[in-house]
């Protein structure tokens, strides 16, 4: 199976956008697995054929649905204080994640992926990298400023600050909620010690 | 569906072992979802009866097979020196997730619980809790021998040296590795500035 994006010039935006949001609305009450193509279309106003023309699988409109929603808040700001920015910006995910529809979307797209290669790389590509990248970035130019170690691999500050995130969404140990966003960076930043 | 233990004394323990091998081999060969609990009873060599009468789900099953392996590497040593004692469990727990088969074992379980509330409070109630009991335990009495800030939340410190690891079992972004744990340990007890 395929997820790569088709090709945008060939969409109708209303259509699309209709598409997107009854994807995020009927997965965020049926859940993932009982979401049909078909039951998407009928609620989108669309023939079943123009979301098959358009994305190859429901994981496909999923994931656009979901990253459409993540790009309102995945930004990095860069007011000169890496602590306050990387706050700003792990509250905006926090928020969007804990929001019933969206969190169930990426739940259902990442229980899928466990069993679809594919979609588990779509979503590496389509989601995590673009905003690793975006991190790296400006975590690279706190360093470069002094603001935090520049023997700390960026990476590891992404997989420790943002698994926190993802741990809470997938286990249900507890809400998501951006208290933990204060308590992770005060502890990455500041140290147990 | 139910997800709880059954009765022990009514199990046999050779067929019961065989059972759980039966479980973690399949499902890491062929996925969580393409496994039946017929195909399990067959490995094993025992009826599915023997199984139903056990356990009332596949999931209950991998939960159980998943809580066993897991048992071997989660125990807190303490040597006295946090850090030390928190690298030897987080570094057999991750040697074993980043096992084909108990990480199989254990994303299948993961996935399934998105969409399963009784399973995941399962995998809660007889994985997560037990685990997080004792690890704030060991960091409680850290935390009164001044071998870390004592303002610091045992629950928060976990949710961030545990969320490095489910983020890479269950994102794919980089398969799991012992020097993750070195640096998550790095970057929580010295801090970034």
């Amino acid at each position: 199976m395929s997820h790569s994006k088709p090709d945008p010039a060939r969409r109708n935006e209303h259509s699309r956008r209709a598409i997107l949001a009854a994807a995020i609305s009927l997965i965020s009450e049926l859940g993932y697995d009982r979401v049909s193509i078909e039951a998407i279309a009928k609620r989108a106003g669309v023939g079943k054929q123009t979301i098959y023309r358009w994305w190859p699988s429901k994981g496909a409109v999923a994931l656009e649905a979901l990253g459409e929603s993540l790009a309102t808040v995945t930004d990095f700001p860069d007011s000169g204080d890496i602590v306050e920015d990387l706050r700003t910006q792990m509250k905006g995910v926090t928020q969007l994640l804990g929001s019933t529809d969206v969190g169930r979307v990426y739940q259902g797209l990442l229980a899928a992926a466990q069993c679809d290669p594919a979609l588990s790389r779509a979503h590496l590509e389509q989601i995590i990298e673009p905003a690793t990248v975006a991190g790296h970035a400006r975590i690279a130019r706190a360093q470069d400023r002094g603001e935090l170690r520049a023997d700390a691999d960026p990476q590891e500050i992404i997989d420790l600050l943002y698994g926190a995130i993802y741990y809470r969404l997938l286990l249900h140990t507890r809400p998501l909620a951006p208290e933990q966003i204060d308590a992770a960076l005060d502890i990455a930043f500041s140290g147990l010690r």
